[in-house]
């Protein structure tokens, strides 16, 4: 179930934002644009914001944050109603550091991608609300304080329950949509969060997986009929290990991701982006983490295994 | 069924040999030494063979044979007692043409990896015998008229049915089998050539497919925990596949081809050295063939499959 939201009228919150990256850098800076208050976290960046602020370039305009309040440990920033966590999913095990300082009467906003990441902050957030956010979004951070918005925006917001079943539209879910919404960031609220992530995988996994393995764009992967085919039977066996955890997907949906991906610019994919890069890959959210799962709930996903094992590979002189 | 020839006395046949490469020049060369009547086919080295004749040079001691029989087509050879194929077999499609005027009372010997290699022969020649002969050896051709033999050297000998059974021990395999002795090459009879070939893309699919795909060498992905159980999961695909096509291969097969491979020199496999000279690659003998012999037996095998995908891709640039 997704609906979308309407509000015009809502008391903005005020906002941490751990990891200024192409997605903490591309909304928190939105954010602020539209009259949030923003804290920013940052690590090797941090002397450079301090001075020079954000720059945002977007294919929906540019726009730079001269001033923006910059912090270099969580310590030293105020508790915000909303605690946005941006780092990448690899990363995650800095959050025993770095999310405690911060914790007080508010939300946790998870905006990674994959699946299994909520398991990594529930256990630090006591009884918090813990909204996840999907964002569908093409960016990358190209130099210190400087983010590049190449295509897409659009959010979908989640809540996590413990018990993974559907928690319904949660108030939290409603307040940082109202936000996002008055920065101009298209959002969609879904009623069972873990379905949605699932329903993102049909399309991470294959081109993910494949444009690491085979150093590949999504637009060569979707034109040449092998890969295309290999594409769908990836996004099946997603689907079935979906299925497997009680979330159902139809074929249609398949469908409408491989036209979709015909019709997208040539890019790469994340994770590509990292490999080149030689960063660390979101390897386990997106592949070993509904590998597990499948296997837990008895499917076997032959080819999904298979392309965790060879991106394994292919990283494996990676050092971090 | 393996058993080993041992003949003292014997008549050396006459050989004619299609395709003066890493194979055809390797064994021709050998059996010319030994003494037998040789006549060697050749393409682009012609010219530079019939002046300088072949150099070997081997692990098992370099030697040159300054004259050969060479021709550049098959009209002007003799007809022999043997015809060896020794071209590749994304070559086959040469055969309508080179094969005819060769043929007289005399056995054709296939020396091609693979499977289904035998159908684009059989149709050729009649009710002549069909004898295959599986090479595990590791030779280059690294120039004109020259041929690197790096390792190993033995022939697994079977006579092709077109039924596909078993055929037994023939009396043109013992033949060749005394030739090939006589010149000091290592040689076992197969009674079952289908199941000898099934036996040997148990190594060929996974190693020759990974390495393309994978950009390694066979000593990487053996030793790397994520590789080599997904070589074994291929091995197992070959061999539910095999069984699927009623020949029977062990588990203990599967573990000892592993540990073989953790004993080898780190080498190139022959796909991969393909690939690097941006030669076409034997994927349909090696994984595209064995596929739909799986699929025609209602055996699935994702994995393969995947690898047969994947390898398609990565040369799809490729032009001959």
């Amino acid at each position: 179930m997704v609906r979308c939201v309407s509000r015009t009228q809502h008391t903005l919150q005020r906002y941490a934002i751990i990891g200024t990256g192409a997605i903490g850098g591309f909304y928190g800076a939105r954010l602020q644009q539209a009259g949030c208050d923003v804290h920013f976290l940052l690590r090797g960046d941090y002397q450079h914001v301090c001075q020079q602020g954000l720059v945002v370039e977007s294919v929906e305009g540019d726009f730079t944050l001269p001033q923006v309040r910059a912090y270099d440990r969580p310590t030293s920033m105020p508790i915000c109603d909303v605690v946005a966590i941006a780092l990448k999913s690899t990363q995650n095990h800095l959050l025993p550091q770095l999310l405690p300082p911060l914790l007080g009467p508010n939300i946790v906003l998870l905006l990674q991608n994959g699946l299994g990441v909520e398991a990594d902050v529930a256990k630090l957030i006591g009884d918090r609300a813990l909204v996840s956010g999907l964002c569908f979004i093409c960016s990358n951070k190209v130099g210190a304080g400087h983010i590049r918005h190449l295509d897409y925006g659009a959010v979908r917001l989640g809540a996590y329950a413990v018990d993974h079943q559907p928690a319904g539209i949660t108030a939290p879910m409603e307040a940082i949509a109202a936000d996002l919404q008055a920065a101009g960031i298209p959002v969609e609220l879904e009623a069972d969060l873990i379905l949605a992530r699932w329903k993102k995988l049909v399309w991470n996994v294959p081109f993910n997986g494949l444009s690491v393995v085979l150093d590949a764009q999504t637009d060569e992967l979707i034109a040449n009929p092998q890969t295309r085919q290999l594409a769908e039977q990836l996004m099946y066996e997603v689907v079935a290990a979906a299925a497997g955890c009680d979330r159902q997907i139809s074929p249609d949906f398949v469908t409408y991701m491989l036209r979709l991906t015909e019709t997208m610019k040539p890019y790469l994919t994340s994770m590509k982006l990292d490999y080149n890069a030689g960063r660390e890959l979101e390897v386990e959210a997106i592949l070993g983490n509904p590998v597990r799962m499948a296997h837990k709930a008895g499917v076997d996903v032959p080819r999904i295994e298979m392309l965790y094992r060879q991106v394994q590979f292919v990283t494996r002189n990676f050092r971090f």
